[in-house]
């Protein structure tokens, strides 16, 4: 077998342990601010954080400063891994989520940018707790875009592996030190638009707690919300959700582009095909779903009286029908699944459209989970490019992206992506069915799980939480919520004997 | 534009016209035979039908005895539908479904071996007509064999193209004169297990009208019964249920296998690695499926008082628990879609189980609809390889089955079906959702049509039939059914505009 440099990986797990560490003490601060009783208990968990990431550090000291790919697939899935079981203490030592199970859901659903809460009644948690969690969730972000655009695409995994040639640095075996160049220039930008949307959300009349807490779900397309009726509870300040709505179209969006956009280019927009058809999707599925609300659904009647405290239909029924058509199709195919409305008494037509949106995701290089856009471009063109191959099996045609050709190496990669991802859905839903949960809601947590979007169907539709599921279910999801965040091989590579067989 | 040899294909059309409306004659002795009063109609539907058909021979005289793939599509697809409008004159001129719709959909049904049905009670209708619904599973099965081993894989298409190579003559443009010897041999093979079947069915107890229908409906994989309870009402005479499990098998299996089985030649049997999987996916879901209706669900209790007149456990809770388990993840694989029970009541986890099963289909040369089984062994292999691609990326890593090596172009056209399966699957579900239907009932409709399996879920559950489905969803569900029987790129290149240009 071959050898490991797992001293490198505990280094790198200790740096991320005195980074998520140094984040829940600006939540201890939050705490000592609103003087909310979980100072304690964070300061706790902080520390020890910390502690355990100096020993680490010390532990693993004079590691060799290389890094193969194996390794790299170690790396990205134990740090998600470890952040989730660091990022559980201020729950459990606060006392605000006392079961290991729920706070690693809570934890595991905040890092993964997945939203799925077991939280009954959010309002009464503290308010640095609130904080921390929605701090998971940036972090997560963060984390993510980073992956997706600087270190997957050198892994060979991921939607954009076709740009790892564009990537900085030799796309060889090692991992170029000079990701953390093009890592600062996107961390700026989240940070940058999360500041704004704060602002305006402020500016909007939320208050600034709300509006921080939200600015953070929304960039990571997180869906964590400070209320119990989520977004739902501004349902009678329309300015507030169409900036939401805004931000969460931004956080589905390629950030290189962003990043473009942000230096003046907005050439790189219009010019970008996954853009385009992103745009198109979310038009199209957002006239589709206000014609069919506002001639067959109610928005204004809920099943829960959550919602009553919300008047949706502030500037009458068309606007509300379109608020909360395009808020939801924002909501699922960004996966970052606020909830303005319940889409799943939308008539099932509109409950089979979100179903099976779940599957779309946003764009690649975004914060969204699922699918995403680009891989569905190539599979589409390629399915239609297969029909002209079997008319003339003799010519080579090959599918064009961005008007480059994509190498059917690339292709190949994306299909077996796709064919892997619906297995795990599928074995996803058998488990759940497993514990005795009816077949929408087995096949909505998989799919809910596996894209990070967060809300499902039947017993886990966007009126309710994940608190009902069993702990097995629990520790199933969060599975499922990694699997998908990671792009899938990343995390089944691992469970793979190619990947412990020496070379 | 390029010039169709469009002769042909009306000489082709005209062909199938001329044996449809033979087999008619058939119905008819059988209504003359009975006396049940519907021989004038059948007699009128044969006439006519042989009628048109020396019409289109005669006026497509001296055509060009030349044809090339793309008149191949077009024979095939217009041959089914042709087919299913010829054969739904005797349903209509009888006055046993009096509505076009119905009648398409009966007889669309019965040439795909979809055997989904429009008739709320099967009993009253004229013996004759039951023959003929039969009849239509009986050609149709023998139809699909033919295509699937003999031309579809010169058209480039199936599951079986990778024997392309081994089909008989050059696998070139032009269709080879020889296919009708293979077709010859296999027809005869199919014959004389529907024989045999017929036989063993009258021997162990049934009526040798019923024993001959379910022959028909068992070899072709159709489903079509001559009772309302399907098989149910053979609940309390285990040794019938188990004959038609046995023939079910036979008939989910490739037919070349059992040709060379006849033969004497039992090794190509366990060496073919399709059937070892098949093997193995039924023997382990059976297991799965017994122990679970064994504890958890009852079989004796019947949610509508059809199978009252059965008596489920004759041998015991455990024989009958095997048996229904057996025999209704048979009816699932193979798509043959008979029902001995409601698997839509047997715990939540059966039900996502035999959702999943609509999927799988049986083997690749066998009258079972479906995706295929080599498909999804060529895909989990390439998916695994995958992992070894992403860690070894200048190494080739070619998928092998049967020994052989697949090439990329088979590995590709095959991933590529299955997305677009998967994508008419999705659409086909959101159609029905369209018109009302619930979620559950539009995505078993979708699947079990598409499958060819016959029974789904939700209001379209083994008790229930296809009546209650808006007429344009039995036009919709026609359509699935005809896309799922052809393997789709039969039906669909012909929507493409590179079949229409010219070279
Ligand atoms: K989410
Ligand atoms: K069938």
């Amino acid at each position: 077998m071959r050898k490991f440099n797992f001293k490198i990986i505990l280094q790198l797990m200790g740096i991320l342990l005195l980074f998520n560490g140094g984040f829940m003490l600006v939540s201890g601060l939050v705490s000592w601010y609103f003087n909310d009783g979980a100072l304690n208990g964070i300061l706790l968990a902080g520390g020890l954080t910390v502690f355990i990431g100096i020993v680490l550090r010390f532990a693993t000291k004079g590691f060799e400063k290389k890094i193969k790919k194996r390794e790299g697939y170690l790396v990205v899935t134990l740090g998600w891994v470890t952040m989730s079981l660091s990022g559980a203490l201020p729950y459990i030592l606060s006392g605000a989520i006392p079961s290991f199970t729920d706070a690693f859901f809570e934890t595991m659903s905040g890092y993964t940018t997945t939203g799925a809460s077991i939280l009954n009644d959010i309002e009464i948690i503290p308010k640095s707790i609130l904080f921390w969690r929605s701090t998971t969730h940036w972090i997560g972000g963060m984390g993510i875009i980073v992956l997706a655009i600087a270190i997957l695409p050198l892994l060979g995994i991921g939607g954009m592996q076709m740009f790892a040639a564009e990537a900085p640095g030799p796309s060889g075996d090692k991992l170029h030190p000079r990701i953390t160049d093009t890592a600062k220039r996107l961390w700026f930008l989240y940070f940058g638009l999360t500041l704004a949307e704060a602002v305006l959300l402020k500016l909007a009349g939320m208050g600034y707690f709300d509006a921080i807490n939200h600015a953070m779900s929304t960039l990571s397309t997180g869906g964590f919300s400070t209320k119990n009726a989520s977004i739902a509870f501004w349902n009678d300040q329309p300015l507030i959700q169409y900036i939401i709505i805004f931000f969460m179209f931004i956080a589905g969006t390629n950030f290189v582009l962003s990043y473009f956009a942000f230096k003046g280019d907005f050439k790189k927009y219009t010019k970008d095909e996954e853009f385009k058809y992103y745009f198109i999707i979310i038009v199209s599925l957002t006239i589709i779903a206000t014609i069919i609300i506002y001639f067959y659904a109610s928005v204004s009647i809920h099943p829960t009286d959550i919602q009553v405290i919300a008047h949706p239909k502030v500037f009458g029924e068309l606007e509300s029908s379109f608020r909360h058509g395009l808020f939801q199709v924002l909501a699922v195919v960004t996966t970052t699944g606020f909830v303005s409305a319940d889409y799943t008494i939308w008539t099932p037509f509109l409950t089979v459209m979100f179903l099976i949106m779940m599957f779309l995701g946003a764009s690649a290089g975004s914060t969204a989970g699922g699918v995403k856009i680009v891989r569905h471009i190539i599979m589409i063109k390629n399915g239609f490019l297969e029909f002209k191959r079997s008319l003339h099996p003799n010519a080579i045609v090959p599918v064009r992206y961005n008007t480059k050709t994509v190498t059917r190496g690339i292709v190949f990669n994306i299909m077996a992506f796709f064919i892997l991802y619906l297995i795990v859905f599928a074995v996803g839903s058998l488990v759940f069915s497993l514990m005795g949960i009816d077949l929408i809601t087995s096949v909505g947590a998989a799919a809910s799980s596996l894209g990070n979007v967060g809300p499902a169907f039947g017993d886990l539709s966007p009126v309710n939480n994940y608190s009902s599921l069993p702990p097995f279910g629990k520790w199933w999801s969060t599975m499922l919520m990694l699997c998908g965040r990671l792009e899938l091989f990343t995390v089944l590579i691992i469970f793979t004997p190619y990947f412990w067989k020496s070379n």
